[in-house]
């Protein structure tokens, strides 16, 4: 099954910054959408929500400092039973965010987008994190397309 | 075979200066790389270079307001005989560009780079379509890790 994975890495922050910013509410807020609801715990649930609706992930995987998964549970019907992994890699020069969004039946035109919006948002974080200038959604949001808005 | 693919979208671009971007040398460096040489026709080869040196392309296809197809004939390793193709759709509300990078042999931790590079390039071409801000590798250009660099 296709899998959407992404790559960021910055040398201008710490492991804990990163994984506060992919295993709290907040931290995610800060540069996925502000928007955000539930506990981030395992077997909790987790809402994203934007201006159509948006997905609610059950977290099935905390590993502190090094990996948080989900698992879809609600949302776009191409995005149910889906998940999010994200690996954190203390690497020698800098430290790097391992992304994959995995399990997708088939290569649509929903999933070239949210390649490319998932992108948009990990540089977003990858600058959150560097500058502490935030752009998800809901705030300094940048479109890629009108299925963005 | 593992693909990277995206997808953007604008109602403030042409048909015409959107293909100009992905089959002119001169639009291609407005968003990928400043350093392109070569020429831009069925079964030539353009060059397109970064700091650590850069891939060559054969074009393969070319349909005028269409599409856009190369070959990777030098380069990076994974790059190899991978296909890059650029598809044209024009909408009843906006002008998309679907891109493919086809024939990965695995989804190696480059592999999660290069899909987050596409990715920050089309924006930018979007960016650029929408408002004649370049920021291409050799421009203002915003790293996503050091391997960008």
């Amino acid at each position: 099954m296709p899998n959407i994975i992404q790559r960021i890495g910055s040398n201008k922050t710490s492991v804990q910054q990163l994984y506060d910013s992919i295993s709290s509410t907040t931290g995610l807020s800060n540069w996925w959408t502000k928007d955000v609801s539930g506990e981030s715990k395992i077997g909790s649930v987790i809402q994203f929500r934007f201006s159509k609706g948006g997905p609610d992930f059950e977290v099935i995987d905390m590993q502190n400092l090094k990996r948080v998964e989900w698992k879809c549970v609600q949302g776009p019907k191409e995005w149910i039973d889906t998940h999010i992994e994200f690996d954190i890699l203390n690497e020698q020069d800098e430290i790097i965010l391992l992304f994959k969004h995995s399990g997708w039946r088939e290569e649509v035109e929903f999933m070239h987008h949210c390649s490319t919006q998932w992108a948009y948002f990990l540089i977003g974080l990858r600058r959150f994190l560097e500058t502490g200038e935030e752009t998800p959604y809901g705030k300094n949001f940048e479109p890629i397309s009108n299925w963005s808005k």
